[in-house]
């Protein structure tokens, strides 16, 4: 073999990134060996750094390196609302695009009882005590709209119903900019059947 | 902002990856926050090693973590034949797909006097010293076939002329499995220009 075994070492570890194969990773050794030694070792500082530091939210379970993440212990958020999600992007994407001044609670992942996924694993107990404890007036059902997405929305709007919580779930229709003949059958039924008076 | 900050810090310092912007960097962050810890951990450890312990062989300049590297320190290899290629990657890709035996020798680079790259920064005094001392029968110049490389490769001949070694040019041509009307022109005429005789 003619490269380094310390090289082929840092390859393969590389590959443990999404997306990231054979050809990818020889290219992001290379350039940090040759060109970005101090970039590399940054690296390694942050990724150490977040794997050892990086725990969940004792309040949404969303990952961060303190006990509740800055989001739920704000007191300027409305405890009135809160948005339930599948990951913590959501809730990025969520507060870069909307004007949401509630609470989340981020569910990891969505009920999938084939991969051994239940309400357990969702943290749900922990969202019936919030629904039992806090004072809410909505919940906000944002999971993807998939199948398991919406199984597990159905499921949580009906442990909010048994407390008296209104529910509410994100629309699903056509996406801004887009054209109608390319959309599916499945968004454009849903947007078709969802369809709402102009005031 | 609505993400912790030590994941902030992981992200930006994934972008220090090729190829690898905003997004990208947070799906990787995510990715190996939620599914792969032990991964990230061994990257981190990796890259670290990595960062510190890589230098350069003695002998052809390529990167490893040893005095010389596993191909210099070999004594399985012709010492008669010489390879100039411009990056260490380069010496993979030969390795695999030749049966060269010889030694190599690596640039990292190609002359480029507009970003401050003369013969001193490709080590090119060593490699005369290298053409002066060893008994040389063969230097095989297979730089890139760039403008850069294509002048590289002139001025190494040159010197190697000056001892009396032997240069050789690997082929440019018509790349195996292509078609001549989707070949560009340059290499089209070089392949034509290089035409050879059927045995």
């Amino acid at each position: 073999m003619a490269v380094s075994p310390l090289i082929q070492q840092l390859m393969e570890a590389l590959r443990c990134l999404p997306g990231v194969g054979n050809k990818t990773a020889q290219r992001m050794a290379y350039h940090l060996l040759e060109r970005d030694r101090e970039g590399g070792t940054q690296l390694s500082l942050m990724l150490k750094k977040a794997m050892e530091g990086i725990g969940r939210c004792s309040d949404c379970r969303t990952l961060c390196e303190t006990e509740t993440c800055s989001l739920c212990a704000s007191d300027r958020r409305d405890e009135a609302a809160l948005c339930v999600v599948e990951n913590p992007m959501d809730v990025e994407a969520l507060e870069q695009a909307t004007d949401f001044r509630g609470r989340y609670f981020v569910l990891m992942g969505h009920l999938s009882p084939l991969d051994g996924i239940g309400p357990e694993e969702l943290g749900l107990g922990m969202l019936g005590a919030r629904f039992a404890n806090e004072d809410l007036k909505e919940v906000i059902l944002a999971t993807n709209p998939t199948v398991e997405g919406e199984a597990t929305a159905q499921y949580i709007s009906e442990m909010a119903r048994e407390h008296g919580i209104r529910t509410t779930r994100i629309a699903h229709g056509v996406p801004m900019g887009g054209e109608l003949e390319y959309i599916d059958s499945g968004t454009l039924s849903h947007a078709f059947s969802g369809r709402r008076d102009l005031s």
